[in-house]
C-alpha cells in the first residue's frame, strides 16, 4: 500500500497548480517514480537519432494486434440489444445497385475540410477520411459490377463505437468484394496493455500507470481505433486480388483510478482544466498488397509504382522499406512462398518518445519489419528522409489510402473481360487455397480477430474467397515441401524449367511468389 | 561441473554391477539425485489411485505434438537425397485403380502374428498394425472408386523411418481420401522434450535426465512414432466426411551422454548387457470421428454405436470418456460449433508411472480432454473399470482402428448413389469451409506439422477438401458471430424455428453443430 500511496502521489502535480503533461515526458519530474531505472526513456527534451530509433519500436505488434481490435471485432451483434444495433443484419434495402450511386454510406454529415484542419483532434479526422475513402471506393467498385449489389451492414457496438460493412458477393466482375470501416472506442483491460507490451520494451512504463497487481493504479486504458479494411477477389482469373487496410490507435488516460478517485492526469480532473484528453500512446498502421493469380508483370510494375509514388510524395524512404515488409509480412512459410506480389506495408507508425502530437517535427526510425531476437532486441532502422509530424504522418496514410483506386482499378478493368477456361479457375481456385492457408494460420488480424471474445466473425472472415480448392501434390506449385526456413523445396529455376510447354503461366507466377522482386 | 558429476554418477550403478533399471522409478536410488524434490513421483513401487490419476496426465499434449511429429513431419524430401529416398514423388505405375487389388501397398513381408506377440516389442507390433490397417482400408475404398486411383508415394527418413501415403482425389464416390501411414525415429532435442513438458508436470524429471544448461546430461532424447492418418471427402452431399488418426509414441535412452561417454542406462552399455532398451515413456494416442453434410440420425447413430461396440469391449469407461473429449476436441469456438458430430479421441494413454510396461496391470486415470486451470492443475479423471497392461491398450488400439470399416463404410455405400443439386453441393462445399477453419486454425497436428523444418506439407495438407466455399452471412449457418466462449449467437432452436421450409436439412445439421449430443 505504501507503494502504491507513492505512485500515486507522483501522478498528482506536486510543483504547481497545473495539471501534469497530459503527453507524458517520462524524466519530468513529477512522473519520474512511476517510471522504471531500466526503460529507456530520454532524460532530456530531446533525444539523439539512436534514442528515438528506439523508441520508436516500443508500440509495433501492439498496433496491429490492436488494429485488429479496431477493425474487426467491434462488433458483437450478441450483445448489442435491437434497440441499440442500428442493423445487426444485413439491411437489403440499404444495399446498393451496381452503378447507382445514390444509394451508398451515409457521408453528408461528414466535414471534409477536418482533413487537413490540424487543430482538430486526430480520432474525428481519422474517422472522416475512412467513412469517406469508404465511399469512394463502393461507388468506384459498384461501378464496375452490373450483376450483384453491396449489402451494407451498419452496427453499432454496445462498448463503444460503429462500423459499416459493405459486401458484394458472387457477381460478375468481383467474386467477392468487402469494404469494412469501424470507429470504435472503450476500455483495454490490463491484460491486453500487456500483451502489446509483450514483444516491446517500454510500453507498460510508458503509460506511468502500474496496471498489475493488487495495487494496480487504473483498471485499464481508454482506447480509440478507426480503420478502413478491404479485399476484393474478381471473378476473372487474370484479374488479381487486392487487400489494404489503415487504421489508428490510441490510448488515452482513464478519468479514474482503480480505487475510484478522480485521475489527477485526466483533464476533466485537472485544475485548470485547459487540457484535452491528447493520447498517451499513438500510431497508425496499414498496408496495400496485391496478389496475382496469373502474373502479369506490367499489372505488378503499375500497382508498385503507384504505390511508390504516392508514399515518396511524403519522404523517400517509406516505400522502400515498407516494400520489403509488405515481403516479409505476407510470406507464407510452409510453402516457402509469398501470398502474392506485395506492396506495401507498416505498424507502430508513430513519433519518438520525446515528440509531442503536434508540435515537433522529428525523424523517424522506420522499420522494415525485421525482427527482434534475443541477441539483437532493438532492430536496427531505417530512418526517414525528412522531419515528420503527427499531421505528415497522417498524409502520408491518406495519400496511400488514395492510392488505392488509382493502383488497382485499372487492372479489373483491363483484365475483367479476359476469355478464361475451367482450367484457368482451377488454378485461380488453387490460389485462393493459399490465400485461405495465410490469412487463417499467419494474418495477425484474423487470429486476434478470430480469439476476441464478441468478434463479428463475418466481418473478419470476409476476406476469405468464395471458393478455393486443395489438390494433392498440384503440379505446378510445386509441391510445397519445406520448412520453416521459407526455403521452397522446388527452386524458382526448377519450376520454370522442365520440358512442359502447358503451365508456362502458372510456373511464371508461382516462381514469381517464391522469390519476392521489386516492382517499381 | 561438479553437480553434473553428481548427477552423471548417479546415473551409474553404484550398488550392484546390474544395469540401472530401463524404465525409471524415480525413487529408485540410483537414480534419486537426477529428480527435483518437487515431482510427485511414488516413493515405493506402487501407488494409489489418486496417485496414479497424477502420472496418467504427465504426458498430454505431448501425445498430440509428437503424434503429428510422427504422422505429417516425418518426411521432408527436401533433406532426401535421391539414393535415400525411394519415391519422394507420386510413382503412377505403383497407383492402383479401383476395384484391382493386387497393385496395393506391400504387405507380404508382415507377419500378423506380432499383433498378438506379447513377447514383442510394441514398436514392431505397431508399426505392423497400422501397415496392415492401411492395406485393408485402402482396397476396401478402392471397392467403392470406379473412376479415380489412389496414388501411392513410399517415402523414406533420411534422420530414420518411412512411410506411405496413399491418396486419391476427383473420384466418382470420392471428392478426396488419404490414407498415411508413418513410422520413424530419430532424436527429439531437449527444446522439444520441453515444449511436450510445458503443460505436463514431470515430464522433464521423468526422464531422469538433465536435458538444458551447459551441464546438461544429454544432447536429446530418441523417440520412435507410428502412426496411421485417414481423412475422406465423399463426392456425395449425403456421404459424410470422416477422419481417423491412431498413433503409438515412445521415448528411449540415449546410447551417449552430452559429453560422449557411454550411457550407463542404455543397454548397449551395460555390463551384462542382459535388457533391451526399454521406453522412458511410451503412449497411445487417436480418435474416429464423423463430420455429416446432411445429418441422418440414424448414420451418426450408427458410427458411435459401432465404436462403443468397439471400445466396450475393453472398457466400460473408454467410449463415454473419450466421447466428450471427441467432442470437445473439435469444437471451432469462433463459430460456436462442432465440426461434425464427434466420435472419440484420446491422448496421452499409458500406464501410471509405477506399472512397467508388459508385467504389471494397473488401472488408468482417464482424461475427457478437460483443460487443466490454475487452481485445479490436475484434473479429475475418470477411472478404467478394468486393470490393463501395455497390451491392453494396443489391443484396444486394434479394435478401434478395425472398427474404422464397419462404422464409416455402410454410410457411404448407402448414400453415394442419392440424388442431389446444386445447392446440395452448396451446402457442401460451405461445410466444407468450415472444415478447413477447424484444421487451420485449431487442429494441433496440423498446426504443429506446418511449423516443423522439414514437414512434408502435401502429407498434412491432404486433410482439406478439394474444394470450399464461404459465403459472406451465409443464411443457414446462423451468421457465425460470437466469442471465444463457445456460446453461438444464434441458439439451435432459433435456427430451428423461423418460417422458412426450405433449409430444413441444412438447419437441422446445423442445429446439431451447435449442442454435441449423444449418439449411441
Amino acid at each position: 500500500m505504501l507503494a502504491r500511496s507513492l505512485r500515486l502521489a507522483a501522478l498528482r502535480p506536486s510543483t504547481s497548480s497545473r495539471c501534469p503533461p497530459l503527453v507524458q515526458h517520462a524524466a519530468s519530474s513529477s512522473f519520474k517514480r512511476a517510471v522504471t531505472p531500466s526503460a529507456s526513456f530520454s532524460t532530456s527534451g530531446h533525444a539523439s537519432r539512436s534514442q528515438s530509433s528506439r523508441m520508436t519500436t516500443i508500440a509495433s505488434t501492439a498496433a496491429a494486434v490492436l488494429g485488429a481490435v479496431a477493425l474487426y471485432t467491434s462488433l458483437s451483434p450478441r450483445h448489442v440489444s435491437p434497440l441499440e444495433c442500428e442493423a445487426a443484419k444485413p439491411t437489403p434495402a440499404s444495399a446498393i445497385k451496381g452503378g447507382n450511386q445514390s444509394d451508398l454510406p451515409e457521408i453528408s454529415h461528414l466535414d471534409p475540410k477536418l482533413l487537413t484542419d490540424t487543430s482538430a483532434p486526430m480520432r474525428k479526422r481519422m474517422e472522416t477520411y475512412v467513412k469517406l475513402l469508404q465511399y469512394n471506393i463502393v461507388s468506384a467498385l459498384s461501378r464496375e459490377e452490373p450483376k450483384a449489389r453491396f449489402l451494407i451492414d451498419s452496427w453499432l457496438r454496445k462498448e463503444g463505437g460503429e462500423g459499416i460493412s459493405c459486401v458484394l458477393q458472387d457477381g460478375s466482375t468481383f467474386e467477392k468484394a468487402g469494404v469494412n470501416i469501424s470507429v470504435v472506442h472503450g476500455m483495454l483491460p490490463p491484460a491486453a496493455v500487456k500483451q502489446m507490451s509483450a514483444n516491446h520494451a517500454g510500453l507498460m512504463d510508458k503509460t506511468g500507470y502500474k496496471l498489475e497487481g493488487k495495487d494496480a493504479d487504473v483498471k485499464g486504458l481508454p482506447f480509440y481505433a478507426a480503420g478502413l479494411s478491404l479485399v476484393v477477389h474478381p471473378k476473372n482469373p487474370f484479374a488479381p486480388t487486392v487487400h489494404f487496410n489503415y487504421r489508428y490507435f490510441e490510448l488515452t488516460h482513464p478519468e479514474k483510478l482503480a480505487d475510484g478517485s478522480p485521475n489527477p492526469r485526466h483533464p476533466k480532473n485537472c485544475k485548470d482544466g485547459e487540457h484535452d484528453n491528447e493520447p498517451i500512446a499513438w500510431w497508425f498502421g496499414g498496408g496495400t498488397d496485391l496478389t496475382p493469380i496469373y502474373l502479369f508483370d506490367e499489372d505488378a510494375q503499375h500497382f508498385h509504382q503507384t504505390l511508390k509514388s504516392a508514399a515518396d510524395q511524403h519522404d523517400a524512404s517509406f516505400y522502400p522499406t515498407w516494400k520489403r515488409w509488405c515481403d516479409k509480412y505476407f510470406w507464407i512459410p510452409h510453402r516457402g512462398e509469398a501470398r502474392g506480389v506485395g506492396g506495401i506495408f507498416f505498424d507502430d507508425l508513430t513519433l519518438p518518445e520525446w515528440a509531442s502530437s503536434n508540435s515537433t517535427k522529428a525523424y523517424i526510425a522506420l522499420s522494415d519489419g525485421t525482427k527482434p531476437t534475443p541477441s539483437k532486441p532493438l532492430v536496427p532502422s531505417v530512418s526517414s528522409t525528412k522531419q515528420h509530424n503527427q499531421d505528415s504522418l497522417f498524409a502520408t496514410v491518406r495519400s496511400l489510402g488514395d492510392a488505392f483506386l488509382p493502383a488497382y482499378l485499372p487492372l479489373v478493368q483491363k483484365r475483367k473481360g479476359t476469355p478464361f477456361t475451367e482450367a484457368h479457375e482451377r488454378w485461380q481456385q488453387i490460389r485462393r487455397g493459399r490465400y485461405v492457408e495465410f490469412n487463417l494460420v499467419y494474418d495477425r488480424g484474423t487470429k486476434f480477430g478470430l480469439q476476441t471474445p464478441g468478434a463479428r466473425i463475418e466481418s473478419i472472415l470476409m476476406s476469405l474467397p468464395l471458393k478455393a480448392r486443395w489438390e494433392y501434390m498440384e503440379k505446378y506449385s510445386g509441391g510445397g515441401a519445406q520448412g520453416r526456413d521459407g526455403k521452397a523445396t522446388t527452386s524458382a529455376d526448377e519450376l520454370q524449367a522442365g520440358d512442359e510447354e502447358s503451365g508456362a503461366a502458372e510456373k511464371k507466377t508461382q516462381a514469381a511468389l517464391r522469390q519476392p522482386k521489386d516492382w517499381a
